[in-house]
C-alpha cells in the first residue's frame, strides 16, 4: 500500500455529496421571521407541507359527521347526537392539552438547543495536532493524513449510531471502505476478534487508534514540544467525551413512552373536538350551515395542537430526513472538506499565498 | 498474592453481564419518534405498559358509579348523586392539576438531562494515566491494571449508593470481592477502622488509594513529565466532584413531600372526575348510556394526568429498574470492558495494529 | 504552643455531631418516589407534617360557616350568605393562583438546584495542597495541619452567614475557639482592630491567612515544583469565588416581597373558597350535607395550592432547620472528617496500606 | 504594496459609521423600565410603533362589522351574525393562544441571552497576540497590522452571513476592499479558485491565514515564549467555535415551520375575536353602541397577544434593522475601532503615557 | 507627584460610605421566608410598600363607581352600567393576563440569578498579581497600589454606565478624582483626544492602562517567573469579558416595548375589573354592599397581577435605587476594602501576623 492511493482514496470521500448544493438559504430562513405576508404564503418547510394530511382527513370527518347529523339520523338520533356533542364540548374546554404540549416542546426544545452547541467537531483537533508537530518532517504529511481520516471516520461512525439518513448511507464497513473513509487494513482490524473486541463501540475502536497515533508521535519525537503530546490528548478526550454526549443524546432521550402520552393527548383531544358543537337555538340556516361544514374554528384549533406536537417531535429526533432536521450527510461533507482544507496548513507557508507580504522580508532587514 | 491471580479476577469482572445484549436498540428508540403510527401500537416501553392498571380500576370504578346511579338508588338517592356530580363537575373543571405537574415534571426532567451530562465516568483519568507513564516501564501493566481497577472499584461504590439495581447486585464488600472488583486484601482494609475510618464514604477511601498510587507514580519517577502527576491528580479530583454530585442528585433531591403532594393532587383529581358528569336533559338513551358505561373522555383526561405524573417521578429516581431508567447494570459492564481495552494503550504499538502503515517507515528513510 | 496541643485541639472538632447519625437513609428517600403506595402513606418528612395544621384550621372555619349558613342566620342573612358565596365562587375561578405559583416554585428550585451545585468544597483545595508539597519535609504535617483547620473554619465562617442552625451552633469567635476551629492567637487577630478591619468579612479575612501560607510556603521552597505555587492560589481563588455565590444567593435573594405577595395570594385565594360554595337547586339533603360539612374538594384545592407555597419557600432559604433542608451541621462534620482522612496523604505510602502490592518491588527487579 | 497604503487603507474602515451616534442611551433604556409614566407615553422604540398599524385595521373591521350588523343586515342576517358571533364567542374563550405564544416567546428568549453571552469578539485574540511578541521586533507593528485586519475579516465575514443589514453594506468581496478591510492580492486569493476551494465558507479561509501567520511568528521565534504559539492557537480555535456557533444560531434556528404556526394561531385568534361579541338582552343603548363602535377590550386582548408575537419573532432574528436588534454595524464599527486602539499596547510603553509615574523609575533607585 | 499623595487619596476612597451599614441582616432576609407570620406583617422592604397608592386608587374609583351606579344613575344609567359591566365581566375572565406576567417574570429573573453569578470582580486580578510578583521588590508597593487603583477604577467606571445611583455619585471625572480613584495626570490621559480616542469606552482606556502595566511589569522582569505575565493576562481579559457582558446586560436588555406592553396589559385588566360586576339577582342588600363598597376580592386580583408584574421589572433593572437592588454604592466600598485589604498581602508575612506558629521555624531545624 502506497501513499497515493491512500490520498486517492480519501479524496473520494468528497464525491459522495457533489450533487448538494451547500449554501443553505440562509436569508430565507431567518429573514422570513420578518416580513408577516412572506413567511405565511411561504409552502416549502411550511407548517401546511408539515400537516396538511392530518388537517384534510380532520375537514372531512367533520363535514362527515355534520351531514349525519342533519340528513341521515331521524329525531331520535339527533337527540343522541346533540347529547354526546354537549357531553364532548364540555370536556374540550376543560381538558388544557395545550400546556402538556407547551412544556413537551419546550423542554424537548431546550434540550436541543444545548446538544446543538455540543455537538462534536473534528477541526479542533486536526488543526492542534497539525500545529503541534514539528515543521519539516518529512512523514508528516502522512501522519496528518491518517490523523485526519481517523477523525473523519471516528465522526462518522458516532452519527451512524444516532442519524438514520446516515445509517443508510453507510449502512456497514464496507459502504465507508468504498467511500475512502477506511482502508483495508483497518477494515480487517475492526471486524477480527482478536484484534477488537466485538462489544467495543466502533467509534471508540477508531479513537484508540488516534490515541495510539498520538502516542507514537510523542515516541518519535515529532512534537515540536514535549507537552504537545498531553495537550493532543486532552483535546481527543474532549472529543471522546463530546460523541459520548451526542451517543447519549440519542439514547437516554425522552421517553417512548412520553412521547406516546403527548400523541395520544393530542389525537383524543382531536376526536373530541369533531363532536364539540354547540347547536344554536336561534333558527339561523346560513350561519349554522357555515357552521357545520366548514370546521374554520375547531380545525384552527387542532391545527394549533399538532403543530406545536410536531415540533415537540422533530426536536426528540433532530437527526432524520426532515427539512428542519440537522443535515447529517452535508455535515459529513464539510468535515471531510474542512480536513482537506486544514492539511494544507502543515506544509503551505504565509509566503505562499501572500509572497509579497511585508512581514516576510521584514526579518531579513 | 501473585499477578497472574490479580489478572484473572479482574477478568472475572465481565462475566457478570454476559447475558445483557449490550446493543441497544437505538433506532427502534428514536426513530419511533417519527412514524406516527408505529409509535402509537407498541407495547414495550408504552405508557400503556405503564398505567394500564390504573386505567382499569378506573374504568371500572367508574361504570360501577353509573351502575349504583341508574339502577340501584331510589328517587331520592339519585337527586343526592347528582347533587355531588354537578358538585364534583365544578370542581374538577376549576382545578389546574396539569400546570401542576407540567412544573412538576419539567423541573424533574431539566435536573435529570443536567445529571445526564455531568455522569462520572472512568475512561478519561484511566486514558489520562496510560498516557502519563514512561514507556516500556517493566511494572508498567501492574500499575496500570491497579489503577483502573481502583477507578471501576470506586464508580461501583458510587453507584451502589444511588442506583437500588446496582446494590442489589454489590449488597456488600463480599460480592464485590468474588466479582473481582476487590481483593482480599483491600476488603481487610475498608474494613479494619485502623485503616479506615468507618464513617469515611467508601468510594472516598478508594479515591484516597488512587490519589496515594499517583503520588507512589511521582516519587518513583515513573511519570515521563513531573507535570503529569498534576494534571492526573487534576483529573481525578474533577472524577471526585462528579461523583458527589451523583450523590447529591440522590440525596438533595426532590423532596419526598413534593412527590407526595403531586401524587394526592393527581389521586384526588381522579376521584373527583370519577363522580364529575352532567345529565344530559335531553332523553337520548344511547348516548346516555354511552357516556355513563364507556368513560372515555373522563379517561383520558385521567390518563394525561397520570401519565404525566409516571414521567415526573421517573425523572426524580432514574437509577431504578425501570425500561426507561440509566441502565446502570450495563454502564457498569461498559466501563469494565472499557478500562480493559484501554489497558492495551500502554503496550501497544500503532505497529502492532498496522505493521505495514507508512508513517512508521518513514521516520527511517 | 506545640503541635501537639493543635492536633488535639482539631481532633477536637470531631465530637460536635457524634450523636448524628451519619448514615442517611437514601433508599427510603428516593425509593420512595417509586411505589405509590409507600410514599401515599408515611408521615416522616410527609406533606402531610407540613401543613395539617393550617388544612385543619381551614377544614373547622368551612364547618363553622356552613353551621352558620344552616342554623344561625335568619332568611335574610341566608339570602346575604348566598349572595356572597356565588361572589366568591366567581372570583375563585378566575384567579389563576397555580400559575403564579407554578412560576414561583420553579424559578426557586432551579435557583437552588444551581446552587446546590457550586457550593464550595474544602477537599479539593486541601488535596492539592498536599500533594503540591516535596515529600518528606519535617514540618510538612504541620503545615498541612494549619491549612487544612483553615480551609474549614473559612467554611465554616461563610456558613455561619447563611445558615441559621450553624449560627446557633457557632455564635461567636468563643464557641469556634471551644471547637477546635480557632486558637486563641488567631482569634486575637481577628478581633484586634489593628490587625483585621472589623468591616472586613471574617471568611475573607481567613483566606488571605491561607494565600500567605502559600506565599510563605513558596518562599521556602516547599513545593516540589515552582509551577504548584499558582496553581494553589487558583484553587484558593476558585474556592473563594465559591464561597462568595453561596454568600449572594442568601443575601441577594428571592425579594421578602416577592415571597409575601405569594402568601397573601394563597392566603386569599384560601379565604375566597371558604366562602365559595354552589347551593343546589335540588332537594338532596343528604348530598348537601356531605357538601357542607366534609370539605373534601375545596381543602383539596387549598392543600395542592399551600403545599406548593411550602415547597417554594423552602426552596428559598435551604439552610434552615427542616428536614427538607440541607444539612449544613452535617456537611461541617463531614468537612471536618474529610480533612482528618486526607491530612493522611502526606506521610502514608501506598505500601503502608499495601505492604504486599506487586508495583513496589517491581521497581527494584 | 508599502505599508503606508495599508496603514491608510485600514484607517478607511472607520469611515463607515462616522454619522452614527455611539452614545447609546443607556439610561432612556433601561431607567424608563422604573418610573411607570415615562415608559407608558414614550413612542420611541415603543410597542405602540410596532404594532399601531395592525391595531388600527382591527379596529376598522371591528366598526365595521358593527356597522354591518346594525344597519345593514336584515332580520335574517342579523340571526345569522349573532349565531356566528355567538359561536366566535365560545371558541376564543376556549383558545389557549397566550400559553402557546408564552412558550414560544420564553423559550427563543432564552436561546438568545444564551447567544448574546457567547458572540465572538476579535479584542481577546488580539490583545493575546500583541502581548505574545517578543517586545521591540522591527517588523512587529506589520504583522499586528496583519492580524488584527484579519480578525476584523474574519468577524465581518461571519456576520454578514447572519445579518442582513451587514450583508447590505458589504453585499460582495469588493465592497469589503474599498472599505479597506481587505488588500487586493488577499481578494484574488479568495476568489482564484486554485487557492481557495470556492466550497469553503470565506470566514474560514481567512482563520486559516490567521493560523499560518501565527505559525509563521513561531518559526520566526517573534515570540517572547515558545508556549505562546500554542495560547494563541487555543484563543484563535475558541473564536472561530464561536463564529460557528453564531452562524448555528441563524442557520440551525427555529423552524419557520413554528413561527408560522404561531403567526397563523394570533391571526386566527385575531379573527375570531372580531366576531365573538355578547349581544346583550337589556336594552342599553349607549352602552351597546360603545361596545360595537370601540373595541377596546378586544383590542387589548389582540394587542396583547400580537405584542407578545411580536417580541418572540424579534428574538428569532436578532441581527436585523429594528431598532431592537443587536446593532451590528455598530458593533462592527467599535471592533474596528478596537482593534486600532489595541495595536497601541505593542510600541507603547507606560512611561509614554505617565511619563512622571512612580513606577518607573524606583527600579533605577 | 510622591507616593504618600497617591496613597492618602487612595485611602479617602473610603469615605464615601462611612455612614453606611455594612451588617446586611441577612437574617431578617431570608429567615423571614419561615415564619408565615412574620413575613406577613413586616412594611419595610415589603410589598405594601411597593403598591398601596396603586391599590388605593383603586379601591378608590371602584368605589366612586359604586355610587355612581347605586345613587347618581337614572333607571336607563343603571341598565347602561349593568350592560357594560357584564362585558368587563366577561372579558376579565377570559383574558390570561397571569401567563403573561408569569412567563415575563420568570425570564427577567433567571435573566438576573445568571448575571449576579458572572457579575465582575476585582479582587481575583489583584491577588493574582501581588502573588505573581518577586518577593522584596522596592517598588512592589507602589505597583500594586497603581495596579488595586486601576483595577477599581475600570470598575466604577464600568458600573457608572449601568447604576444610575453609581453615575449620581461619580457623574463626571471630577468627582472620581476628587473621591481619590484618580490622578490629574489619569484624568488628562482620558480627556486628552491627543491620547484616548474620545469614542473609547472610557473602561477599555483603563483596562489598557493595566495591561500595559503588565507589560511593564514583564520587561523589567518583576514576576518571579515568566509564565506568571500570560497567566495575568488571561485574569485581566476575563474581567473585562465580564465588565462586557455586564454592560451587554443593560444595554441589550429586555425591551422597552416587552415592558411597556406588560405595563399596558396590567392597567388595562385592572381598568377592566374595575367595571367587572355581577348584580345578583336575589334581594341582599348586606351582602350587595359589602359587595360594591369592599372590593376585597378585585382588590386581591389586582394585587397579585400588579406585584407580579413589580418583581418583573425590579429584575430587568437591578442596579436602581430600590431596596431590593444590588446595592452598588456598597459594592464599590467593599471592592475598595478589599484592594486595601489585599495590598497586605505582598509586604506581609505569616510570621508578622502569628510570631510564634510552628511552621516558620521548623525550617530552621
Amino acid at each position: 500500500m502506497n501513499n497515493n492511493s491512500t490520498t486517492s482514496e480519501f479524496l473520494k470521500m468528497t464525491s459522495i455529496s457533489d450533487g448538494i448544493a451547500v449554501n443553505t438559504d440562509i436569508y430565507g430562513n431567518n429573514r422570513a421571521g420578518r416580513s408577516f405576508k412572506s413567511v405565511l404564503f411561504r409552502w416549502k418547510r411550511s407548517v401546511y407541507q408539515l400537516i396538511w394530511k392530518h388537517l384534510l382527513i380532520y375537514a372531512i370527518v367533520y363535514v362527515l359527521l355534520s351531514i349525519l347529523y342533519q340528513f341521515i339520523l331521524n329525531e331520535d338520533g339527533k337527540k343522541n347526537f346533540r347529547v354526546l356533542a354537549e357531553h364532548c364540548t364540555g370536556y374540550s374546554r376543560s381538558l388544557n392539552i395545550m400546556i402538556v404540549l407547551g412544556f413537551f416542546t419546550s423542554t424537548t426544545m431546550q434540550r436541543l438547543f444545548n446538544m446543538q452547541i455540543t455537538i462534536p467537531g473534528t477541526s479542533k483537533s486536526i488543526t492542534m495536532f497539525i500545529l503541534s508537530l514539528k515543521p519539516d518532517l518529512p512523514e508528516g504529511p502522512l501522519i496528518i493524513e491518517q490523523y485526519a481520516r481517523w477523525q473523519i471516520l471516528s465522526w462518522v461512525l458516532t452519527f451512524r449510531l444516532v442519524s438514520k439518513p446516515l445509517s443508510k448511507i453507510y449502512p456497514d464497513l464496507a459502504s465507508l471502505q468504498s467511500a475512502g473513509l477506511l482502508t483495508q487494513e483497518e477494515r480487517d482490524i475492526l471486524e477480527k476478534p482478536e484484534f477488537t473486541n466485538p462489544n467495543t463501540p466502533r467509534p471508540l475502536a477508531v479513537i484508540d487508534w488516534i490515541l495510539l497515533l498520538l502516542k507514537e508521535t510523542f515516541l518519535k519525537s515529532r512534537y515540536f514540544a514535549e507537552i504537545n503530546y498531553m495537550r493532543n490528548v486532552d483535546v481527543v478526550m474532549a472529543y471522546k467525551k463530546s460523541c459520548g454526549n451526542t451517543i447519549k443524546f440519542a439514547t437516554q432521550n425522552i421517553s417512548p413512552a412520553l412521547i406516546q402520552a403527548v400523541i395520544l393527548a393530542v389525537y383524543g383531544f382531536g376526536c373530541i373536538t369533531l363532536m364539540a358543537r354547540n347547536f344554536s337555538k336561534e333558527d339561523a340556516p346560513l350561519s349554522n350551515a357555515l357552521i357545520s361544514y366548514i370546521p374554520l374554528m375547531p380545525g384552527l384549533q387542532f391545527f394549533i395542537y399538532f403543530a406545536w406536537l410536531c415540533f415537540g417531535r422533530a426536536a426528540v429526533d433532530p437527526f432524520g430526513d426532515d427539512e428542519d432536521d440537522i443535515n447529517v450527510k452535508q455535515l459529513v461533507q464539510s468535515h471531510i472538506e474542512d480536513s482537506i482544507r486544514l492539511k494544507d496548513l502543515y506544509n503551505r507557508q504565509l509566503r505562499d499565498l501572500f509572497p509579497n507580504l511585508v512581514c516576510h522580508s521584514s526579518n531579513v532587514l
